[in-house]
């Protein structure tokens, strides 16, 4: 049970919904970060937002991101993901904690400055997209099914309600 | 040394002048979270906000958010913070460990559900700007001075730039 009254929604869409002043620089993050200009696909900036929320256990987060990144046609076998997760994983537990070696690697894979920076960006907004999801204890449902739904909307329309 | 080609300007403020696209939304937080309509006052949020940056040791934000909430007259004595510091302090680390004690004592405070949900995200936010600004290794400054005018520009007009 949430630690606060809100909408039956799961994960963030409650949050989202109960409260709306947040909700607008939230969703114009989550647009710009994962749909806005970038060297990174949207399959690629999706899979970071996977990863970080899998790595920090937010399952609502993961599920959905995951399914996101899936239907976006996301690459496993991409090279560029490896050391680009590797500084998100950093990001994750400590910015500090990056090192000069993981941005060489970065680079050496054909990362640019900006593919370095969304990268960072996106692990520290799903450090904090998870906390708040998990910090007031919203609803995860167990039903695939939810999240593959959820994932259809974003895929296909963006962050951005209406 | 920054990891990216930045702006020669201090923490977050190289981020944001180098990558105006996602500075945009994250300035439109930071004034929503901190400035925004709430029952917590500016002074408690800015309290929030250095405590979570002082904790995760980014001496940055901890450094320019202590000063803010000083000048805004943030008061040691306040019998709400001790228990909202706390669930903060939680949520820094994870979210996923804040009780319903915790909760409880906020609420015995005089919490509400927005004061706790306020708490949550700012909590969570900060998360966020402490990981980009120490993931990317921006320029810390070491003169005080940097961070009292900082502050005094922060605490007369907020987080929107112009």
């Amino acid at each position: 049970m949430p630690h606060i009254d809100l909408p039956p929604l799961p994960g963030i869409a409650g949050l989202l919904a109960g409260y709306p002043q947040t909700a607008g620089p939230l969703n114009d993050l989550a647009q710009t970060l994962l749909r806005g200009p970038s060297p990174l696909s949207p399959a690629q900036r999706e899979t970071i937002a996977a990863y970080v929320s899998r790595r920090n256990e937010c399952t609502f987060c993961a599920e959905t991101h995951g399914a996101v990144a899936r239907r976006l046609g996301a690459d496993d076998t991409d090279p560029l993901m490896e050391p680009l997760l590797a500084i998100a994983d950093r990001v994750r537990v400590d910015g500090r904690s990056v090192t000069p070696g993981d941005i060489s690697r970065a680079r050496e894979a054909g990362a640019d400055d900006r593919a370095i920076h969304d990268t960072v960006l996106i692990a520290a907004a799903f450090s904090m997209y998870n906390r708040y999801v998990d910090g007031l204890a919203t609803l995860t449902p167990t039903d695939p099914a939810v999240y593959e739904r959820h994932a259809h909307n974003l895929a296909s329309n963006g962050y951005l309600p209406g």
